[in-house]
């Protein structure tokens, strides 16, 4: 007997349908023995609704009145939910965050949970109840006042009522039945990793791999909270119900580094087609310069990522080369041109037609020749690389967008990482 | 300077351009040096279509969860007005009935409304802000869940709202501009009434004339809160202030009898083609048979109204009229034909092709002769009379629905109340 953390995410909600499917997969639980916590998110597209209307009314709007609005479409899923489970026969009943309470900081629409009291809901699984939660928000704890904790943020809400039920394991239920070596839309034989560390699902999550928020792996990581990653779209009842000792026979685990036995050197080829270059020729290479480019970004909010300095042939001068997401690259643009006088006279060019392509596995810790392998691996395609990032368990280069495709598969291929 | 609690109904929020609308008539209040407090219904739809989900969910939902569903309507409408209230440069927020708190009954989906603590949102007021509140909703303080007030229940929001507030001035914006003296489709010279008694207004709101919630007129008696009914549709800048002793300039006031200086005899005439009537032939003309009749209807939740009692002339037997909801119709018959037994062998004639006419005034108190002239003018018609049912001030009959205009009609013309 376990107690079980499932979350389901907007697409596996999204019309009463797809509820009752959600409600099967929560009756195999508890007719094992299981103990249930449901997280859910809004039924897909009323966020994007509620958001709108919100802009309509007001561009600047209060962040607390948005988290007000955008937080009822949770408390609309959550109901419906535990009638459903009613239906089935099961004791189900509905928690809105602040019914639990679960507390955030003060930090409206983007807001970070801080504590979550698990004592009421627990006593309620005791009584053999399925407890049926909103994702997504909770409550400033000063104002009382409903907060929303940003875009994903059901992942995390979900891993947060797991560690405070000391749960055996977090679902999340998605639309993909696991994590893979790569995306199976560009490399067919990619394959489903049925366990991969924490630190390596960090680094898939902030490189477009989409399938768990960031937020919620730092979360996991930090309590040990094993979480799963598995489709709602099969069957409820082909399925087995969780038994923790058993806990790799479906989906991906996301768990400690040292509870993966066989650990490849290379887990997997992540690829972000979202990034935009900008070069910055000829700039005085003189003490300071990089913080009088950076810090005007910074102070507009713009995320800079992977960052290359060259030093021109002339040794007076410096070429400075950085992305930002693509959709940022205008007001990145806008933002430099009014710190030409403080940076000092430069040229700019700029493009959006990049990729990043990452190869990430805590094997590369151990093992040495991994960069050197890709290096070489994409010069033998004629694959030029424009910028190169690296961190312990991740390599990133920047290239040509046209070639990202044959740039994955390529290097899916050379890690042997292709199902056979 | 005056309090001022403001109801807008689902209508009136249609969407986002009609909530600016609404808000503008918040800042002529506000820009006036009123204190306001808003209560608002969800959008205009809204609520269908979460009770339909509820329904496709369970067709017999838990209650509580209902009301969690349901609620969100509301919430959603506060915090979109409170952003368009501040975009306009006011000081505003939205407060969910949880927030204030609204406590209420634990009859969830018809909860009645126990306290309103009114301290928050009054110190809110003295600061500046309007107060922006969720109607319709409360929550039961003992398991601390939400719980809404049924149909219509925003109207009773309001009124208690202005009891906790004590204010000046409950204005109740509705799609039409005040109460009149019967449906102006129908008689094109029905008149505005610039004041109503509660009496009277509870009378209309229970007889088909759907401006004001029944409840929320008697909470008003209760408490003496002077309720107007105003629209939302006249251009917010053409209206002018409350200001307090000079309410009567626009919509109709509900209010005590004894503000009312010049008194009609009959303020109104209000008709309802929603009902059907039933008639049981021959019963046993013995002790208890009433009681055999009305006992299951009653246990089956169904509202009888109008009751008429002949005995027949063979003197054995007795013929019951009555008349309940037309929608409950097929269930009261079937109610019937479940309790033959019990009552004994009976006939049945029923139709749903009846309308009920009411006569009102709390003038009739002092008058006698009303009834008799509402007898004559119908029987000069050649209308047929199938039963009566008279309050202090109030004369009700049951009649072909096929006669229902021309009764309103020819009332509205013989108790003086057409427009010159």
């Amino acid at each position: 007997m376990a107690v079980v953390v499932m979350k389901f995410g907007g697409t596996s909600v999204a019309d009463v349908e797809r509820i009752r499917n959600v409600a099967r997969h929560v009756k195999r639980e508890v007719d094992a023995g299981n103990k249930v916590a449901v997280v859910v998110s809004a039924m897909s597209g009323t966020t994007n609704q509620l958001v709108a209307w919100v802009r309509d009314a007001n561009p600047l709007y209060d962040a607390r009145e948005y988290d007000a609005v955008v937080a009822s479409g949770e408390q609309i899923t959550a109901g419906l939910l535990a009638i459903v489970l009613q239906k089935m026969g099961l004791k189900a009943r509905s928690w809105q965050g602040w019914q639990i309470p679960i507390e955030t900081s003060d930090a409206h629409g983007s807001a970070r949970i801080t504590k979550v009291d698990g004592e009421a809901i627990r006593r309620h699984l005791d009584a053999g109840e399925v407890a049926v939660i909103t994702g997504f928000q909770g409550i400033e704890p000063k104002a009382q006042r409903l907060a929303t904790l940003g875009r994903g943020g059901s992942d995390t809400s979900a891993v947060a009522v797991a560690v405070a039920l000391r749960a055996d394991v977090c679902d999340i239920y998605t639309d993909v039945d696991g994590v893979y070596t790569t995306d199976p839309r560009i490399v067919p034989k990619a394959q489903r990793l049925p366990k991969i560390s924490y630190e390596e699902m960090l680094e898939m999550a902030s490189l477009g791999s989409k399938v768990l928020q960031t937020r919620s792996v730092e979360l996991a990581m930090l309590y040990r909270v094993r979480v799963r990653v598995l489709s709602s779209f099969v069957p409820p009842e082909k399925m087995s119900p969780v038994v923790v000792d058993r806990l790799e026979n479906i989906g991906t685990i996301v768990t400690d580094e040292d509870e993966i036995v066989e650990q490849q050197v290379v887990s997997g080829i992540a690829y972000a087609k979202d990034e935009a270059k900008i070069t910055i020729l000829k700039v005085a290479d003189k003490p300071g310069v990089a913080a009088r480019i950076f810090g005007p970004l910074a102070d507009a909010n713009i995320n800079v990522d992977m960052i290359v300095q060259n030093v021109a042939p002339d040794g007076k001068s410096t070429d400075m080369t950085f992305t930002v997401q693509a959709t940022e690259l205008p007001r990145a643009l806008e933002v430099l041109k009014a710190a030409e006088k403080d940076i000092g006279l430069f040229d700019v060019q700029s493009s959006a037609d990049v990729a990043k392509i990452s190869v990430i596995g805590v094997g590369m810790r151990s093992h040495a020749g991994v960069a050197a392998q890709m290096f070489k691996a994409l010069a033998d395609k004629g694959i030029n690389i424009l910028a190169i990032s690296t961190s312990e368990i991740k390599i990133s280069v920047l290239i040509d967008a046209a070639y990202a495709e044959l740039a994955v598969r390529t290097l899916h291929s050379i890690y042997g990482l292709d199902a056979a």
